[in-house]
């Protein structure tokens, strides 16, 4: 079955909310190529484009996408296939207010680069950084709250996850019938951390195929499969928050799959894998507990 | 020639000071065996020997070994050749007021699980988790204040960092004549995070080389070379203080390197690596900015 193209000329959103319409609906199991603009959507091309000629409202995100079926309690898988970069360059920006030494001395605001896209590589500075592409806003309706695009919480969002990369698989808990899946934000390089507010942002086109896990045991905030581990991701106001939730829900996965009391699935949990950064930037960061696939089978119980 | 040995035995401290007395003098480049014992110094050996047990002054930090002719300024190079276990099994202990999810809903304190060692790995409730051992605590005479072996400072100490293993270099910042090298607090396993507190807390011995690295270009806090990456470390009372001072390291290295001014520096290091944690629990946590070695080719502007 060919894929088929979900694109921003479809619909994009601002905010993840609890009410949202879907611009295309699909059935579980669906192919599908998802077409992203950078986030700040084509509006910094050149060095002397700053942040201040980019319009208040950035970081849209493609969708929402309804999955057929999917309702409140079940979990969304989208396997993440391929992510193509769709245009000849990138950019990395600071602003004032934003990005972890703002304010430091020495760290200019606003600044641009701009890093075109060549042979596989984008350059910096006449530095060649390999291209890696990582979706940096992906998730799904909310419960009850609305989020801008701009911030990670329980439902995805602005997860800026390095993890969120081709050959992975996330996971969401589906809050609103149709999930309402939307993505967009990539980046063609990051690092751990997003630590000057972006990576390299950049338009894609994300092969995805996604899917609904039937499951007794829901999860509350976004997992991510690698090739060798569940990775639990959490966001909240300060990384000690942010740390605490990834290892709870850690936890959880470690207690029921051996059968161990909290206490001893958290000893566990300290021993194996552990804590990893997304983001410490957005404003509410990102935190990851890894648990190697040896100490975890099937977080779904399934 | 021999490795030297340096055990417990002929000294061991609970307090990094700027006036520590060595126990040990050696040349640059000596190769050494330095013998530690468990964090709770054998006083937990079944699982009723809850923490209640242990003294009140812990995590003896073997040494110190004064490094002959390393004088403030320079850099002391610590290459962990070898960690082997010496004793049949380790320990992972809860306690009240210290812990990740300390006071969570439960989680009990306090509470000892008792690791036997066989066949290289050690079993924690019955799961197998392979013997990865990793330097706890390790460090230097600080510059000015002392800090007790329990904590992590720019002079290193109570680092928990999983990076601080077998095969890597770490580098420390001498602050005072000789240097004044002490170690100990090993884990048979360890998470990124030691989210419980401890680790699988045994004895061990360490086989390294010391060096005294002559550079115009110094450091101020630890760092960590692996085999492919660069690894700024920083300790401070939050998460995000820690990132901050992390991140500024990485910068200064990376703009040194590429002669970028620092704003460049910052932007690139958004790009490539990134940020990690090591622990946070010693209350001082601790984070590192790895720096992947295809962007640094040497720290010390050799």
């Amino acid at each position: 079955m060919a894929r088929r193209t979900v694109s921003h000329e479809d619909g994009t959103i601002y905010e993840f909310a609890p009410d949202l319409d879907g611009v295309a609906t699909v059935d579980p199991g669906t192919r599908l190529t998802v077409e992203t603009v950078d986030s700040l959507e084509g509006t910094v091309g050149a060095e002397s484009d700053l942040v201040e000629s980019v319009p208040e409202e950035v970081n849209a995100a493609t969708g929402p996408i309804e999955v057929a079926g999917a309702s409140p309690g079940d979990v969304l898988r989208v396997e993440i296939e391929a992510i193509r970069i769709a245009e000849d360059r990138g950019r990395v920006i600071t602003m004032e207010g934003f990005g972890l030494l703002d304010g430091h001395e020495g760290i200019e605001a606003p600044r641009t680069r701009i890093t075109p896209v060549e042979d596989g590589a984008i350059e910096f500075a006449g530095i060649e950084v390999p291209v890696d592409p990582v979706v940096g806003t992906i998730g799904v309706a909310p419960e009850s709250e609305s989020y801008t695009t701009l911030v990670p919480h329980d439902h995805g969002g602005n997860l800026d996850t390095t993890a969120m990369t081709a050959g992975n698989v996330a996971y969401f808990p589906v809050f609103q019938e149709g999930a309402m899946l939307a993505m967009g934000d990539c980046k063609a390089a990051m690092a751990d951390g997003e630590m000057c507010g972006t990576g390299s942002e950049i338009a894609t086109e994300i092969d995805v195929t996604v899917d609904v896990v039937e499951t007794a045991r829901g999860i509350d905030r976004p997992l991510v499969e690698t090739p060798d581990a569940w990775t639990a991701l959490a966001s909240a106001e300060t990384l000690e928050e942010a740390c605490e939730l990834a290892n709870r829900d850690a936890v959880s996965l470690l207690a029921a799959e051996h059968g161990l009391d909290a206490t001893d699935a958290y000893m566990l949990s300290s021993l194996v894998g552990g804590l990893e950064i997304s983001q410490v930037v957005d404003p509410l960061v990102t935190v990851r507990n890894a648990i190697p696939k040896a100490y975890l089978s099937d977080p779904f119980g399934r």
